[in-house]
């Protein structure tokens, strides 16, 4: 049902979460988690949680040691948060992000993350998420228990696939730019506004915010990244070159 | 936010699911946990599971001996199961329902039941819940994890009580039968149906489900009560006298 979405659990700190989170993938159809730098990982602990069913789910679970590279191959990605304001602006629901997601599935591969049970994601992992996901609850209660969060995330993705099923369209699209290619591209956007003198250096990573946030609210096109590749080049080219008085 | 609902846990197995409960109750503003004959209770395992917020649900958690005695105060009662079909008719999912019972809550007094983790509620259990409730799943996959199962039907809750904010009306409402009343109701109306040689007396709980789901699509008023008390004994005393050659 949900085939191209994967569960990304960030240092996951009991391995019973990331079993009742395979449990929770398999009752939602998705069958996709990666777990990045664990605390700790008991298999036996985890598969008691996950149920045999889960187990599968546990047996093809990829384990990676930093975020960049368990995100590097997808086209759209979640970030999950408890807290709003600050740095993590554009959150919504997940009753609002859920068609979105299955349009992005669609498209390409996606991923939503899920932050250590304790302090959740960090201000530098939610900056690499394209889109913000914040689970509605009581405010002076709001954060849930790891697993519950993903359910919950993945029975509004599951309810949204349902309700608009799939419809094979007729030429290919072109592809998505993936996420790797992503933050290539916000790293050389924002070394041309810098450049540009429109970004301070000390404080370009903040007001890149706002930049990332306003490319990432629809999935980039493989031509479309080409072409904002080569303008920034060409700026930074053109700029460099008038330095140098050319 | 949703102080008149409670979640009701038939024979839980596992203190750590009555905890993690406890957690999602907290979660979603459900103040009140009863829980009927539960396996086993391990207070600190509980705790360590609902987290310090959720400790405060479990000190004033209700325990039960039996569900009927559990669900005697309550205005509505819903109840959760993950099959569907034969004795289990008029399900419908969290979402769909979610309206139905924030309206509810706001009438009296909401119960939403949950059955054990292995089984989930019997065909006995099922018969005294007026509406059921199935959460969307995979179907090779349906059997979801107890607290999961918990937050998955109260975030819908949440959900449509933060929609539909309560407006208090005019003069107070009729109050509602609660559920000890509703059963005093089906048990004489069943009665006066087997009477009446409407129903069969081997067969009449079968055929008595029919005749509950109708009279529990919508909130039974106190007054309605004391009318279809009276016209069931109005015709069994008719029926009687008759018999008599009166």
């Amino acid at each position: 049902m949900l085939d191209s979405l994967s569960v990304v659990l960030v240092k996951p700190k009991y391995s019973e979460n990331i079993g009742a989170a395979a449990r929770a993938c398999v009752n939602m159809g998705c069958p996709h988690l990666v777990v990045v730098s664990p605390k700790e990982y008991d298999a036996e602990r985890a598969a008691a949680l996950a149920t045999p069913k889960g187990v599968e789910v546990l047996n093809t679970m990829r384990m990676e040691d930093d975020l960049a590279t368990a995100l590097a191959g997808f086209t759209s990605v979640y970030g999950t948060t408890a807290r709003t304001g600050g740095w993590r602006k554009n959150v919504s629901t997940p009753a609002r992000l859920s068609e979105a997601m299955v349009e992005d599935m669609r498209a390409g591969s996606v991923a939503v993350v899920f932050g250590p049970e304790d302090r959740g994601l960090t201000n530098e992992e939610i900056e690499i998420c394209g889109r913000l996901i914040c689970i509605p609850t009581m405010t002076d209660a709001s954060s849930l228990n790891l697993a519950q969060a993903v359910v919950v995330v993945l029975y509004e993705c599951f309810k949204a696939a349902s309700i608009k099923p799939f419809s094979p369209k007729g030429p290919p699209v072109e592809r998505p730019a993936n996420h790797y290619e992503q933050e290539v591209l916000f790293e050389t956007l924002q070394d041309m506004l810098v450049t540009v003198d429109f970004l301070k250096d000390a404080s370009a990573d903040y007001w890149m915010l706002p930049v990332r946030r306003f490319l990432q609210r629809r999935t980039l096109k493989r031509n479309e990244f080409n072409l904002l590749m080569g303008v920034c080049k060409q700026i930074m080219w053109a700029v460099n070159s008038k330095e140098r008085g050319e």
